[in-house]
């Protein structure tokens, strides 16, 4: 079989910092615990004031960290009610520092969810795009859009 | 609808440094992969001399690093009679420095086996809480306390 | 119960810095980034030109990086016909700086899949080896193996 010769594609030279990218890794693993610890209020706060959160296969945009809080305090008491553990998982982060001084973070995530005494379930798969903003020593998520995997999207 | 003001809620400014956050995440990719290659004793030297290591939804505490590593190869020569490949992945790692100089570490864990020829099975989601504890160059788990999702803990 | 001490086992003090481990994190996250969104000429690019992929219990090796590349078209093909979304998910990421300048890393890898309007199948656990070689700033895949859990090897 002739295989023809795969074209030359320069490789990547924008990989970011070491200490970006352990800060960005640990800002998603505190803000993902956040919303799994039901903390609706403290998870919003890692929100721009004016963000927009977007999940295109499931809700209308969330517009503004208020409407954030109160969407997710809204799920927060229905899982307690539910009883129900559920799981954030975020990885495969891809960073990108913007000529402005923001982000562009690309991550995948696995939600699951496990009800008291019943079996684990991982039920979908999500592309998670964030723009980042710098806020003080931190970052705020300006801008979140979850893609689900098997949505067409 | 009126959507109230989320609260204020002051930033994180604790992230620790990139040094110690890829540090103890080799720690973790190294420590799991002792397990699940079977090496009993050396992922026992991985906790304290006195370690506790605690799973309350399926076990008395295991105190001791003796003890834990007798728990360890009765397990691994169990999977290994059952021809069982198990993996222990964790993710989403939260480390907190302590005045004390130890760390306090928060991450998410998933258990899965593959049997020869069967399917894999990602049967528990878990949270993992150690207590890292500073040895020469590098880092002893001294308590580990593990809480499974579901169990209503 | 008489339970004898565990043996003293020398501790690793060979992790890599925070700016490698970071750095090989970004590359991974990326790299399977590409075959995920099909761009398979990008994905092979990311192999030297005489890289070598084996996966021994689904195939023959792949030997060069048009071969490699040729075989992920191909795949890249059949799931866009199948209106499927794959994702590689790896973690657990192990890097062993060797004399010669090369890495050695092991990391385990999830494989799943969405079909259109289908539920998540996250249908394999693979620990994935791969011997990196040094390229300009970067690194490249020369020999990467595969190994599926379940597969009794």
């Amino acid at each position: 079989m002739s295989v023809p010769s795969a074209p030359a594609v320069p490789a990547r030279d924008d990989f970011v910092t070491a200490e970006l990218y352990a800060r960005i890794q640990q800002f998603y693993a505190w803000q993902m615990g956040l919303i799994d610890d039901r903390k609706a209020e403290e998870w919003a706060a890692t929100f721009a004031e004016d963000a927009v959160f977007e999940e295109a296969s499931r809700m209308e945009p969330l517009r503004g960290r208020a409407a954030i809080a109160a969407s997710c305090r809204k799920r927060a008491d229905r899982l307690e009610a539910e009883q129900t553990d559920f799981r954030h998982w975020l990885g495969m982060l891809d960073v990108r520092a913007q000529p402005d001084g923001t982000l562009r973070t690309r991550s995948y995530a696995l939600a699951m969810r496990t009800r008291l005494g019943g079996p684990l379930e991982i039920f979908a798969s999500v592309v998670c795009r964030d723009h980042l903003v710098p806020d003080g020593n931190g970052w705020l998520v300006r801008h979140r859009s979850l893609q689900h995997d098997g949505s067409g999207q």
